[in-house]
């Protein structure tokens, strides 16, 4: 097993591991009492990963003699919503949790979001641990305290910084999770390749298809890479005030696409194509050379993820939605855009840059199916 | 003007001032850009107060070139719901704000819960300023950053820590507040005088009457000395894990009591009987003498408190509404019980004891009217 230490600041009691194997999801009860001592657990999940590994985890967990109770709510990002919210805080009450109890968030990004969200204000605040059962919550998701839900005007808009106790990645889970699940958790680690490690650029070059294929080898060393460079990355910057920003290439489009296009899209898919739009913008801008954006494109492709927006969706709509990204600044929405592959995004000094509305609406039509 | 700091831990970015007089609410829009600089602000606030001071604070940041708006919600404790919660947030999605948006928190405890509360979740957390308009939200609701909002099973269930940039609190206000708030906000005063100031019990003896006249002088010092004591409190734990228990003594049957009793009773009206009910409850147990008990009613009495349980309120169901507050830990609701007036609860050494029903059933049934 790999360990990843993640430590904020100078508060030692908030740092917390990220504890990444094969097969080591049933040795989580006997840690427990380690990583996340409390009186009671829930287990906050989804209804799909209840089935595979809810029960069987809430199981574990009582022949360890733990009080364990599992909360399980629809899948799906259209749930991650302030209605599922309170029927997990209800239930929470109903089973009698206080706070002495702590939560194990067992599932990809959407429970890791809302379940951390619980967390964070069930209480004013109880421990939780994450359990990411998807590749892209263990390679970003499951790092950094974010979680939050969504709201009718845009993803993400209610939320809290809530640092797990620890993370526990079992990349095994991955054998249950569809292939287009799989490929679109690459994008975040072609993210994190593109902005901050060329070595991880070459590493997905070269190991792509053993990682399609799941070799828990490379599946296990991918997600310790990206965790140390999500780790790192957050570490100098937890209040996501400055540096942090260089992890929003791509998602300043990505969130805008999945705005416009009704979640239609998954996650790393919508960050694939933005990836594409704000390379091409940068390139655009004199940042990335031709030969760099191209060479991101290609990756891209390689790992079987999108690189053009969806038929059909109006550019035009596209940029009235980044409009309404939380990151937007007096209302211009930020752009984080490396200007050399595996290297922190900087322009003027600053990660982040607006760009004029045409060329972001000539990005977005230059990248139409 | 006076001014108490509150320091948390090590993190200087985390302390604020506490900013306390007579007739300055009208200085503070000259005052934000340095205490709590954003591009926009947001005054939210009750209906009522919104009429008293809200418009008129809008008015006051509009002239001095401050993009401010005003979001109002109906008065009193069953509109800090989650409801209210999502009609604020609505409100400032709608309005446009962002990020760089702050809060003005202004009016009594429920809207500094509440809108303090939004402040932590909105965008995942956006700076705020508290201006309280009653008494015991100057004394205790504005310090310590405890924020939240109410649950059909119980007070303050949901909510987070979110320490405000700064506290601005004008006396002169109270002159609008009902006489009964008044009187429930001394209840506060009277808690944070037993468990750790004899001189500011001394103050309530002697200056009473004039506080219930609304001397400025007496009303600067009441709130500037309660300030202290909380501050320090806090400073000393922030999260609640240990000392600042010492805080909840009454409180822990006060809000059995407002949970039995569907918020008849003011907040500080609960805190009043619930720190004769435990005051009683500590001589039982050889803590307070039978004069410390006897001072405390004869104080809360002469400041025109409640010291006795409404009638027609059955103590066994007040006995099984403690079971619900959120600070029992594994089922055993835990008391701060004062032995000696002036002095931090302290029984083998913790601030809070459990106590059994049978003896809270008994005090609860000596103080019935």
């Amino acid at each position: 097993m790999k360990r990843v230490r993640v430590r904020l600041r100078a508060l030692e009691d908030r740092s917390y591991p990220i504890c990444i194997g094969a097969g080591i999801l049933h040795r989580l009860p006997r840690e427990l009492a380690r990583l996340c001592p409390a009186a009671r657990y829930a287990v906050v999940t989804d209804a799909r990963v209840a089935r595979l590994y809810g029960r069987a985890l809430r199981r574990d967990l009582r022949r360890r003699g733990l009080h364990a109770d599992l909360i399980a709510f629809p899948a799906g990002e259209r749930y991650k919503t302030r209605r599922t919210k309170e029927r997990v805080e209800d239930a929470l009450v109903r089973l009698g949790h206080g706070r002495d109890s702590a939560i194990l968030a067992l599932g990809g990004g959407v429970v890791g979001d809302l379940a951390g969200f619980v967390a964070a204000t069930y209480q004013r605040g109880i421990p939780y641990v994450q359990i990411p059962t998807t590749l892209l919550a263990m390679l970003d998701a499951s790092v950094g305290g974010k979680t939050a839900i969504d709201h009718p005007a845009g993803k993400n808009l209610i939320g809290a910084f809530h640092q797990p106790r620890a993370v526990w990645a079992d990349v095994s889970v991955l054998r249950t999770l569809p292939a287009r699940q799989l490929r679109s958790g690459l994008a975040e680690a072609v993210k994190h390749a593109a902005v901050a490690d060329l070595g991880l650029l070459k590493f997905l070059d070269r190991r792509g298809a053993d990682l399609r294929a799941l070799s828990p080898r490379a599946l296990e060393r991918l997600v310790e890479r990206n965790c140390r460079i999500k780790a790192a990355v957050v570490m100098r910057d937890e209040r996501e005030s400055g540096f942090r920003q260089i992890l929003n290439f791509g998602h300043t489009v990505a969130h805008a696409l999945e705005t416009a296009a009704g979640y239609r899209l998954l996650h790393g898919e919508a960050v694939a194509i933005g990836m594409a739009v704000e390379a091409t913008l940068s390139e655009r801008l004199g940042g990335l050379s031709a030969g760099g954006r191209d060479r991101l494109l290609c990756l891209l492709e390689s790992l079987g993820l999108p690189g053009r927006l969806p038929r059909r969706l109006d550019p035009r709509r596209v940029l009235a939605a980044t409009y309404t990204d939380k990151k937007a600044r007096l209302g211009r929405p930020l752009y984080a855009l490396p200007r050399r592959l595996g290297h922190p995004p900087a322009w003027n000094g600053r990660p982040v840059r607006p760009v004029e509305d045409r060329q972001v609406l000539q990005a977005l039509r230059d990248l139409l199916s």
